[in-house]
């Protein structure tokens, strides 16, 4: 066993993805001095893909203005990869670190992100990857649509910015200004999530409270998405009531469909489609994937089973190293996943535990090497 | 993968090593129905391995009289294997369990292990295996010896049966009259531990303690071994003082050499001669052991290493599953072990852990056999 490919999410709280990847590497070259590793990042939730593209891909990170989340003026980033692909995670322009804990997502825009999209499109990028997540905003991707040329009304047929609290106002949408080289490409919207844009599992409900809503705000952000998508059904006519997805980062998921021609994908895939994965498993002996805690919940199209079934599809063995499992993982094993191997050797409380993670990661992998080396070794002899 | 060969240690405190062979038996064939799986539990520090040899390789349970450790009547046992050795106990006539709580070392006898030792000879034994461990007593082993013809007595030459607090008093011992037929038998005298007769790491300060005795009586009953060895050395030619082994059971370790004839062997090296582990190996796929905690003190000449060691030999992997595993493990790779696994699939506490034993045991043992599985369809393709 030679080729490896490495695509762990994060362990929330203890180890990034990045992080993962360097000394699960280490570990198989100090086994394997001659071994064959491809090491592919994924973004913990929007925030952190244009550097996780980047480190896969290669490519370039441009810097460009724009406007954050409460219109000051900023230097946002994006990446722009070999393939002429751009990619822009909304968190440079509209994320929740940004507002220097200022939560109020009813006065915030997504308007920056709109600025970058447009700043990559001069650059000349063939296509977009929107990764979506960590925003502090509930505008439904209004601002960053009309920053690239979308108009919203109110009734009395005047102009504004929409944003979270405002966006009972619209009276009208005018898509007709949108930059036509965004129409030409190829939009993509990373998500992780399948809420939809209302309702008790919508936006506003689920993630306005991390952005600073209390009950009563979050009852009117979710009128204000809910009128949003009438209006955009009435002037576009794209229902995004009910799309999977078109809850995520405040409506943006919606908005990226509706406003700005794009298709929602989980990110994972968007992940596995650019880094050519079907084509690296070809070489691969061995995928080694992971996430924090391993359950039901977390098997919804997350990392760990959008790797698996790929793989197992193309005759790879896939192994998951885990902070924890919980006991009915057995969907893990028929969607490809061969071994789930929790890192933690002993017993311990779960605070102990996370700080002793690179350390179980470590001796996992190292264990793991070993074992195959084993069996290998043994059934040449067989 | 059809063949496998099971020999774990017991988890302490939570599952006896029959009952792990039963549920990893259990997963093992319902993954792979057809698979042929051999159970060699493992008994835990000599009590139950009577049983253990009998599920192992069939014979029968002997039930015989004897005396107990205050030289109360009792009825005993011991196992006749098919190939004629007999398994002698010794905690079935003298086991701290049937003290009924009355802890005093200083009083205690083997006889009734001489009695059990008797009687299998009578049965026609052609070899005999004493299992140490587990003894309420201290006496070196001379009740034992004096039960099968040796002869100990006093400075004023008169006999008497010493137990931990009056060999002191020994004068001389006259082995001449020991039951032929044990001298003409191959003797083996399992233990697992290297601890020699006297001094701070002998049978009195290290084991007394469980035993029942003080700080002030432990060092009685070092004083009386001493005085023993000496005796021992002078009369029988024998030094049994610095015999690794020799402290085991209240001293047994070392009068089973000077006064039985026999020799001490680690307990799993017993055990996989016994069942003739290497002829087993040839056929065998791979070979599960494990224990409840794998750290480096655990390695020293415990079941892991043993089964591993041999597996090694024979070119047949070894997973070690296991309840915990400390980091600096890298001696049982070098030693044969090709992976370890702990059985905890979540960071919880060591009480909470010891309760879920069981489910943690079947959901690693099944993770482990889909994870070879998928290996082993891979090689077929590649």
């Amino acid at each position: 066993m030679k080729h490896f490919l490495l695509v762990p999410d994060s362990f929330k709280g203890s180890l990034s993805s990045s992080r993962i990847c360097r000394l699960v590497e280490e570990e198989i070259l100090s086994c394997i001095p001659d071994a064959q590793v491809v090491s592919i990042p994924v973004a913990d939730g929007g925030e952190g893909s244009v550097e996780a593209f980047l480190s896969a891909l290669g490519g370039q990170r441009v810097e460009a203005p724009c406007h954050g989340p409460y219109m000051e003026e900023r230097t946002g980033f994006f990446g722009l990869l070999p393939d002429g692909t751009a990619v822009v995670e909304m968190a440079a322009a509209a994320g929740l670190p940004l507002t220097g804990g200022r939560l109020h997502p009813d006065q915030t825009t997504t308007f920056g992100v709109g600025e970058l999209i447009a700043s990559a499109l001069e650059q000349g990028a063939g296509r977009l990857i929107l990764a979506l997540g960590g925003s502090a905003t509930n505008d439904g991707g209004c601002g960053a649509a009309a920053a690239l040329g979308v108009r919203f009304l109110d009734a009395a047929g005047q102009e504004f910015l929409p944003t979270g609290g405002t966006l009972h106002r619209l009276g009208r949408i005018d898509a007709s200004g949108l930059l036509p080289r965004l129409r030409a490409i190829d939009v993509v919207a990373m998500c992780d999530i399948d809420n939809t844009l209302c309702g008790p599992a919508g936006a506003s409900f689920v993630f306005g409270p991390q952005k600073g809503a209390d009950a009563e705000l979050a009852g009117l952000l979710d009128e204000g998405l809910l009128h949003f998508s009438q209006v955009v059904r009435r002037d576009l006519g794209v229902d995004v009531l009910d799309l999977p997805g078109g809850g995520a980062a405040g409506g943006m998921g919606a908005g990226a469909v509706a406003l700005l021609g794009g298709r929602l994908q989980m990110g994972i895939e968007t992940v596995l489609d650019a880094v050519q994965f079907d084509r690296l498993l070809q070489q691969a002996d061995l995928v080694i994937t992971g996430e924090g805690r391993l359950d039901r919940q977390s098997l919804r199209g997350k990392v760990v089973l959008g790797v698996a079934r790929r793989a197992k599809a193309a005759g790879v063995p896939t192994a998951a190293l885990v902070g924890s499992a919980a006991g009915d993982v057995d969907e893990a094993y028929s969607q490809g996943v061969s071994g789930i191997f929790p890192i933690h050797r002993q017993p311990m409380a779960l605070k102990e535990a996370m700080a002793h993670s690179e350390e179980g990661l470590r001796l996992t992998t190292r264990n793991l090497l070993h074992f195959i080396a084993e069996l290998e070794l043994r059934s040449l002899k067989g």
